[in-house]
């Protein structure tokens, strides 16, 4: 369970039941603070937090060395309301000592298998990934 | 565009392109170091700030005046990868001067119209609203 509460303008804070807090809010333009994260942007933290989680889990399981695992999230909104994002493309970066195939193998399992963010996204969004 | 960089076990950091960040992980028996929101809460996460926005934004435009607005959001999982979220409950608390009709309208305004999150998140789970 999520609990999200208004603080004043548009901005809000989320805590999850574990008492991590994080602060949501929008441009000053909109009546916001700009103090934390867009809504729709945790949607883009979220799938790459899950997709990342998967790969680097499973890249080393298959010996795998991580030095540093970057994902670039972006999103293309329609313009029209309710303006949810229309494509989402996800570059990623990983540097180490690793296979390629192995590294190429994590993201497939990620993506058609085990990834619950890509899942509840792919049926409204085209989801585009470079790696 | 949102940053995500891997740290260390399954912690990642989220930036997004004004700088904010936030802690993205999971739980120590997965290989986290519970620091921070597990990826699919911010989904939820996500979906209460989007619809707070709205809701707040349109009925204080209506004259309402808030004193508290709470969201709780759950998500109930498939049992099977990759395990999405097969329903979603909000359960929305609005506390103030304001007229019940003018909550109920902007939350409607919201869920049909405006709310990005839920146009992305409605054809792949079951979203259950409690006002």
């Amino acid at each position: 369970m999520v609990k999200v509460s208004w603080c004043e303008g548009l901005r809000f804070e989320a805590e999850d039941r574990h008492g991590h807090k994080i602060v949501v809010d929008t441009e000053e333009k909109f009546g916001g603070s700009d103090q934390g994260f867009r809504p729709l942007e945790l949607f883009l933290a979220g799938l790459a937090g899950c997709m990342g989680m998967d790969i680097v889990g499973i890249l080393q399981k298959k010996g795998g060395k991580i030095d540093s695992f970057v994902i670039e999230a972006s999103g293309i909104r329609a313009e029209d309301h309710p303006r949810k994002y229309t494509k989402i493309t996800m570059k990623f970066k990983c540097e180490g000592d690793y296979k390629r195939e192995d590294l190429l193998r994590s993201f497939e399992l990620s993506r058609d298998k085990y990834c619950s963010a890509v899942a509840m996204l792919k049926s409204s969004a085209e989801l585009e990934f470079v790696i």
